[in-house]
């Protein structure tokens, strides 16, 4: 549960809904990452006739830990991973002025607690609820936020991703759910722009659970692909004692890519879509193995990544990749206990060859995505 | 109908399955594409324990037209058309060497009777009968075969393709159906190989039917989409009287991509995949239209191609884009009436922008593939 600590309470404004609903909004034009998608966001000029009163007075939400560049996936399609994530708990706080919003504490594993800002500003969290709030037009009400990490920072799990779906879907819970599912992503993605750039591959699945395709950003085009309900996936999850800065991973990047290994990842994308959607795991992992243009590239950063992979394989593993941008590395079966087995050797992997020490996880796929757990 | 005309007769040998079976198949190093994949095809030394005996004593097959080259979905994507395509009558002849093949007829519209050569080696049909009685070592039994074209030649619908699995399929079921759809579109793959490269996008849809993604080529991995039976897709085909060489529709092709080109078009690999599983046809035509790569490079080459993508949009076709190596452009919608209107506008489009006499077709997606007609 969130500690609450009024003495370290610092606040942010709320614009009046003039300003947001007659312009753009600020956040339109977000530096981009150099392969980004140009967006206008429009939709997030949402017009409530009137500014909706909360009906709750406090509520707790949950938001998945998620795995976006699965593979061929690169930059486009993410997954809402069961049972990691990070916790908000928001209620309405007659001591915070109106249309404002405070953190008031945040706890978790490890160093996220010491390592986050509690200025609403330049935290995951507050940063979505903020935007959510605006979205609203939320300026007679307001709130404090305590949040919750289960997630370590850097993990490639989508940690800051999950912070800010918890925050929006709060906001959107005390105020009676006026936000849809598109609404809530493009308020999550204002947070990811200023964190980690504009991409929605991690927020998206962390809001709407299962696996998303982002086909366009301007308009935003999220295609939710669902899968048979008895094909069961599991991922094996396993983090490494090792830092992969996205700045570094995403350095390494290709700028001009070859015809053949275009096609190849193209049909691979295709594939994964496919075999998602058909709940076709062994070829899940086929596809997600096969990627020849952004794996080749960052594997060699994470010592022993390529002795993991083949140790993955190697205990019967279906594919294994890099998640997100590192360092942790994800394997996928159909068999619980099989992934525990697959997860030893990986860690196994990890020490004998990279040096490293590491710890695994075997995960489903998390088919709800943010929720209100109280 | 197939003319008989035993005077042009022309044979060739098939050889005796120690050799079929023992070695690896002499096509498996035809020469790829620039672009294309790797293939040992073991697939093809099908070892069948005796050679089977005809079940029929003649059959007459149908072939659907296909679409290739589905906008982002270049080289790994076809889908098979209602109504369009070609016929194979095939009988045991006791005049033909056993064990070999005799093409006795050509018919069809336009020039392509005279064009096609009666040399099995030398025609799709021949050289995909052949394979497929290579595949299940026919010894003991002479074929004769008369083709009848639907297709136009070098349309961009893939009649070579509809050629071969009207082949494959003809043998096959002369001979008891042995062979899987796999088989089938490796042995239809030989004669595709032989003519316009070694790429599977026309010959599995021509058999299997529907759409069909070409995951990988060694081992060849095929996944048919299944789309919602209840969601009728309608392709418009304009074909102008011009050709563009498929050898030229390649030299133009970009060798080298930039990053954020080749995410976007993975992304719509994606969405075109997830699109069709989901009967989506607004999005489909979203993702089929939005190819920044191969389209922006082919387009110029054919005369008012993008007034005629913007004529069939303007006239309310969910997308646009080349089909196969065109010329033929393709418009798709999910009415039938209103196709018609998109196809009017669009020969509009060739003859007042291009200078190009066109005509349209309105078709469904043809579900079953390669068929026994009688």
């Amino acid at each position: 549960m969130a500690m609450c600590s009024q003495s370290h309470l610092q606040t942010i404004s709320i614009p009046p809904p003039s300003t947001l609903f007659l312009s753009k909004p600020s956040f339109s034009s977000v530096s981009l990452r150099s392969h980004g998608f140009k967006c206008n966001n429009s939709l997030l000029s949402k017009h409530l006739e009137t500014e909706p009163e909360p009906v709750l007075t406090s509520v707790k939400t949950f938001a998945p830990a998620t795995i976006a560049n699965l593979g061929p996936g690169f930059d486009f399609l993410g997954c809402a991973v069961d049972g990691l994530g990070d916790f908000v708990s928001l209620r309405v706080d007659p001591d915070v002025r109106p249309g404002e919003i405070e953190i008031s504490s945040i706890n978790g594993i490890g160093d996220s607690a010491s390592k986050l800002s509690k200025d609403p500003l330049l935290n995951c969290a507050g940063i979505g609820a903020m935007s959510a709030m605006k979205m609203l037009g939320i300026r007679s009400v307001g709130l404090s936020l305590s949040l919750d990490k289960g997630l370590p920072l850097g993990s490639g799990l989508g940690s800051s991703a999950a912070s800010a779906a918890a925050a929006v879907v709060a906001v959107n819970e005390i105020f009676g759910r006026k936000l849809s599912d598109l609404d809530l992503v493009l308020a999550g993605l204002e947070s990811e722009a200023v964190v980690s750039g504009y991409h929605a591959d991690n927020i998206a699945p962390a809001i709407m659970g299962g696996f998303v395709l982002i086909r366009c950003y301007e308009p935003m085009d999220l295609i939710r692909l669902s899968f048979p309900i008895d094909k069961e996936l599991f991922f094996v999850l396993v983090i490494p004692e090792f830092k992969t800065p996205t700045k570094k991973m995403r350095a390494v990047l290709p700028t001009e890519i070859e015809m053949s290994h275009f096609i190849w990842n193209c049909s691979q994308a295709g594939a994964l879509v496919a075999s998602v959607m058909q709940g076709n795991w062994r070829r899940f992992g086929l596809a997600l193995s096969s990627d020849k243009i952004v794996e080749p590239k960052r594997a060699p950063l994470i010592p022993g990544m390529e002795a993991v992979k083949k140790a993955a394989i190697d205990a019967g593993a279906f594919g294994c990749t890099i998640g997100g941008a590192g360092p942790t590395v994800v394997a996928v079966t159909d068999d619980e206990e099989k992934g525990k087995e697959i997860g030893y050797r990986m860690v196994d992997g990890f020490i004998n060859k990279g040096g490293l020490k590491a710890y695994a996880m075997i995960q489903r796929v998390d088919r709800v995505g943010a929720r209100v757990v109280s």
